[in-house]
């Protein structure tokens, strides 16, 4: 493609993502596609010779829009966001025009030294420990996920526990780790993959407010030491998948401390809240984590993938991550002088996802970032009072930041039926959890563009819908 | 960003990289900058109000782009290639702005049958085996790269052998896998983060062109099995990064079959040039492999990151990976009609990169591909051919395909120095391998944009520094 072709379709492209932005709250949320109906819409094998860019262009309307559930629509409140900005998306642009593969410091040292800094300034806005700067003995790097990250966190545990015996020899399944209950599914296929055990992860048992009870870690400790194996790894959530809930990192981080459990604390959804000092209490005692990791690209809009994770000690991670063949020797890698990213990560290549970070920083400002993550908070409050106000709902777990998760007071088959209705409906789009073994609705509120009307219309639905359907079940 | 501002400001991007293309072949190669030199000149923390998005852009000419070793210059030979082009950029931008996640299929059912359909298209135009396809007994996914697909066809082959037993109660120490010592580096990372540790990972001898010796890999799984191990993973390549060497695949093949090892192939270079009929012998024995893997982010003209993994049997990557919380719990995947990407990779999220390869295909057409893969063909063997007539330089390992491994004939100092000098001008960028025990400078003809003009500006300057070395050594 010649420059002034790309400048030409380029701008068509973007014309096209804004009028989609225009238009996005007006499609169903939820695609009504049944399974195969674009894979048959698609040619059966790639064209011998190469097609317009027009058409092409045509395809996406015609063919690919109708599969799309609207991760960007205001109306989308299922699972947690994954929300974009316009800077988000130019910067992320601007990555794939350099096109730069920054493996290491030296294949282009901007990539790196943006993604540092970049994480130094988060580091400051979250209120994490000193540590975790690379002025200090740690530092921060993006991973794609938070499942990934954990991975990670995993890892370096694994091998600061065996000295680096594992990396070599293999696992012996005789380390364990710990989370709760409601801890994110991730752990436990990150202990499958490292080959340590999905049964060597201990789902300690939660409170009424579906928070860890440290009390029951400190005795699960202590009886798998008795037992002859070997804790090496703790996660605590801030604000997990199913209802936010907020695990006790302090009385946490204060056991891991002192068994010498390295300490994870995976705030991917609810780390954005610190970034206001009202809510900086998030992380009072995350001075003991080891590591910490939350994801901008849910709720700090910036697009997917951007998953911020910091270590208070990079050469933990580095030791356990890090393998250095002839092909990749270079002399800032050797002068010791530089981070290589490729040691903080699992794959080898890496793309410069810093830059869409750095937009998002630096268009919004803090104070933008502030003022959007408390709308957000303000109309996640408004829901929680209208729901308490209505004799047919209840709140089904606190609700600290802006999730909402709900029931209507009565059986699970109801409540699975209102979702279901809502979400063919097109008009909004909700997913749910199960908590004390009964079916929930979550509203996790979090779109960039979403404003009061959208949760007043998600609430009328819900409420409706939910009338609708007890007048049917009268007459039925 | 209003979306009249996006639509302004995207334009204004989409013309920085326009020109960006326009002059990236003017710019040195590698960037000069120090370290640190980029991170101070960044602002030391995050602004608290937002700053004009031409602030940023002009920031980004003033301070980024002196931080950048361009990939996307014709003149970069480095590494192996990861080459773009303007309908990869621009699917890539949709993506971006559709911003949607495709953990599942129903979270976005384009984004995974797109995937599907398009990796059929390519294992179509590879010469794959039916297996692969999605209507058989596999299929394909997107990974980020090639390390990652390594990673998870270990951690199938893992459970596979163990029967899942591995995922449940952890690693045991006794299974070994097997590579050449010319595999890429990813694999002995893998060992060590699946669990299985580094040390079991046996690196077999070469041969004279720097293939694997399938006898000598024979006789070390007999001794692994008199031993009392357990051989569950075999990878081949089919153009290492030293130095493009083909690993014989149907000789490895049939004592993987024979002996039940799990067999990967790693094209993750080379993989490209079977796209044309003429290099289709490559995959001549691919029958027997359990998994491949090849990257159209390195030489398909489609940017980071985009590596394509098959497997012949996608039950057992599935079970391997697979892990269905409540939460993410829907009817499309209860039904089993659909395809749930997130149980063939390690992260949960992912974005809907098959927009990309999708641009890619149809833009180009195969015609297209096969025409710009032949070009750089023709340009390696005219190097090839220009080496071999230059009395003071010598090939170092056969190019089957487009990379080139030469050296000055004398001392690993002086091969050092040409290509150092070289790089520090900034006119051409190349880098070393060792082969033999000998420093080795290696020329990939792979850039999107490379020209015959390109390459012989490289081949000048190595020869002119050369012989200027050669004069200042007589003189010194």
């Amino acid at each position: 493609m010649s420059t002034e072709d790309f400048r030409r379709h380029g701008k068509e492209m973007i014309d096209w993502i804004a009028d989609y932005y225009e238009q996005v709250e007006h499609y169903p949320v939820q695609s009504r596609l049944q399974p195969g109906e674009i894979g048959d819409s698609l040619a059966g094998a790639a064209p011998s010779q190469g097609e317009d860019f027009a058409q092409i262009l045509q395809d996406v309307g015609d063919k690919i829009l109708p599969g799309i559930t609207h991760w960007q629509s205001p109306h989308f409140h299922g699972y947690f966001p994954a929300n974009t900005s316009g800077p988000a998306i130019l910067g992320d642009l601007l990555s794939s025009g350099l096109g730069v593969q920054g493996m290491l410091w030296s294949t282009s040292p901007a990539c790196t030294e943006v993604e540092t800094r970049v994480l130094d300034w988060l580091a400051d806005l979250l209120g994490l420990p000193q540590a975790y700067r690379s002025t200090g003995s740690g530092g921060g790097v993006i991973q794609d996920t938070a499942s990934s990250a954990i991975l990670c966190a995993l890892i370096a545990a694994r091998e600061r526990d065996s000295g680096l015996r594992t990396n070599r020899d293999g696992c012996d399944g005789r380390q364990v780790a710990y989370c709760s209950t409601q801890t994110h599914s991730s752990l436990e296929k990150a202990m499958g993959i490292a080959g340590l055990g999905r049964a060597n992860l201990r789902q300690v048992e939660v409170d009424e407010h579906f928070a860890l009870d440290a009390d029951r870690l400190a005795a699960q400790v202590k009886a798998d030491k008795a037992a002859g194996l070997r804790p090496i790894f703790a996660c605590a959530t801030l604000g997990t998948t199913s209802s936010t809930a907020l695990d006790p990192i302090a009385a946490i981080g204060s056991i891991c401390a002192a068994e010498g459990i390295w300490f994870h604390v995976d705030a991917a959804m609810s780390g954005t809240a610190a970034i206001c000092p009202e809510y900086r209490y998030l992380h009072d005692g995350v001075e003991y984590a080891d590591s910490y990791c939350f994801n901008p690209h849910k709720w700090m809009f910036t697009n997917f993938d951007c998953s911020c994770f910091w270590v208070a000690d990079r050469a933990a991670l580095i030791n356990a991550l890090s393998i250095l063949p002839e092909y990749l020797l270079n002399e800032a890698t050797e002068s010791g002088a530089v981070f290589d990213y490729r040691d903080w990560q699992v794959p080898l290549g890496r793309r410069f996802r810093a830059l869409k970070l750095w937009f998002v920083l630096r268009y919004y400002g803090v104070e933008g970032l502030q003022y959007h993550i408390r709308r957000h908070m303000e109309l996640s409050r408004q829901l929680v009072e209208w729901i308490e106000a209505d004799e047919h709902f209840e709140i089904a777990a606190p609700a600290p930041f802006n999730l909402v998760c709900l029931r209507h007071r009565g059986s699970d088959e109801m409540n699975k039926r209102i979702m279901d209705e809502i979400n063919k409906s097109g008009a909004i789009f909700l997913t749910h959890t199960k908590l004390n073994g009964r079916f929930v609705m979550r509203i996790c509120i979090g779109q960039t563009r979403t404003e009061l009307e959208h949760v007043e219309r998600a609430w009328r639905l819900i409420t409706e819908t939910a009338s609708r359907l007890r007048t049917d079940g009268k007459q039925g």
